[in-house]
């Protein structure tokens, strides 16, 4: 298997990822086949979708419809099967992947818009947390869901700080742009497994107007 | 009269549709004059404006202003007689349009991407729905109100499969596009009208989650 | 200082004001750094991103990132600094200098959208306006608060009657266009001023199914 063939599967397993997560967050709607077949698809592709149109180069979906299959297919079995996506092991399971992609997604955004020299550093740096979380900010403001910026959960912040890396990598070590590129994905990923492991939150004293006698409560499970 | 004639004031018959319904959405609201016209406006235009950007082609109205025009009076319009597009009869009569207007709208957003060769089958399919109902999606979300998405209403199905039905037709048998085309406005409108007619909606079982001795009120009256 | 210059200084402080504004406005809501940047961010080069994914042209800020170094400097400075920023005088200040961005983006916007001769007249006013209002509107979706369009404030209306006033004179007046510009920079914010200053809001009589009898709340504060 080639590492672009790596890259390719890993891509559909984020897509899978996504697409299941976002039916799962809004099971408890009680949407409708086609809402779920929507937003599970938007919610796999729309930060994609986003970077593609503000980069104005064809949106990949449309130059490879795996994307869009994948996304269906696994949307409809989510809402046929949510009860097994459910079960704690399968759930906890596609937090790791959910995590995963994301990281991925980011990362390879990054190098996209690097590669096309398009605002470089901060457009790839915003172009990559969009990528990363778009689809499920379109997705929360569609079904009307607090958006993951107003919850306290360590999910896109893994994210910037992985771009960011990646960034000074390709600025000051574009030799080693590939590993960079893998090392960041990890970084990533680990901050965001250990958010998953040990429910790891935001601390106190980095929210604004923060009084430590208050209490919060985690008010969302996963993001997308 | 052409054709394209008749197919260009359908389209204006629907741009008063979308926007006047657009503008009754609000009523309850309490909004002022700008905001009846902008989203009025966003909810006619802004479908085919997502769509477009998506294509990269130049967005519809910045080619043929009339519809800007007709969205902004209409949208007057409906604001200062909204007791008249209120009347029984009207508003009922302005359903249907809205419906016709729907389903011709995905349709002919079909054939354009189509022809484009832009991701088919799946990108005509996604832009079709888009283009019908992503002005209303908008609206709904700059109003803070529910989305059409989350309501049970018969809106957007007919309309995905009037696309999918439009996208077999143009595959299988492209010779008959045009009269494929006809059936599929036929198909969605005569769905939409059936559920104008008799209140039909989602059925239950077809809700993720439904518990048959659960009761749901329906809660959005129009879409757009 | 060359006038090319000046303007440039002016839309770097309106960047400060649009940035800063949009911390402030959400400090209630307990966020994190993260949070409050993208939204400061968001704010600040929405509108104007919108506007150059409908005209198909790069995005102002891939060409320009000192956009999004003054955005993400002055955001995390907001962020710490809300005290400093929330004093009275400062706050008053920033309302002054916010309202004065948001004239000059939009007839800059406007005389953008002119010279590119895209869809004029009705284009270059609606994308005025979004490159005025948009930014601000996204920032309260993805926050979570009603929109500016929901409000009664006199933020939006002020920037359409200027973005009228310089459609009339770059038609029928065009050798004007430059002194125009300024006088219609000077009208919208001379309004917008004067709501601030006398706390003006849209009269009763121009709200849709208003009765006298009734009393209304202004519900916010500061637009974006």
């Amino acid at each position: 298997m080639t590492l672009e063939q790596l890259s390719y599967y890993i891509a559909m397993a984020g897509t899978v990822a996504f697409a299941s997560s976002a039916v799962l967050a809004v099971a408890d709607r009680k949407v409708d086949l086609f809402t779920a077949v929507v937003l599970g698809t938007i919610t796999a592709i729309g930060g994609g979708t986003v970077r593609d149109m503000i980069l104005d180069v064809p949106v990949f979906w449309s130059l490879d419809q795996n994307y869009v299959y994948v996304s269906v297919v696994v949307s409809i079995l989510a809402f046929y099967a949510s009860g097994f996506f459910r079960r704690k092991s399968i759930h906890r399971l596609f937090l790791y992947v959910d995590g995963f992609a994301v990281a991925m997604f980011a990362i390879q955004a990054m190098a996209k818009v690097w590669k096309l020299d398009f605002g470089v550093p901060t457009a790839p740096i915003a172009l990559g947390v969009v990528t990363a979380i778009g689809g499920g900010l379109i997705r929360d403001v569609l079904v009307g869901r607090p958006t993951l910026l107003m919850s306290r959960e360590l999910y896109a912040i893994p994210v910037l700080i992985g771009c960011i890396l990646f960034a000074a990598v390709l600025h000051f070590a574009p030799e080693y742009g590939f590993l960079g590129a893998i090392v960041c994905v990890g970084v990533t990923f680990g901050i965001r497994a250990a958010a998953i492991r040990w429910n790891l939150q935001v601390p106190g004293w980095a929210i604004m107007g923060y009084k430590p006698s208050e209490s919060y409560e985690a008010d969302r499970g996963t993001g997308g």
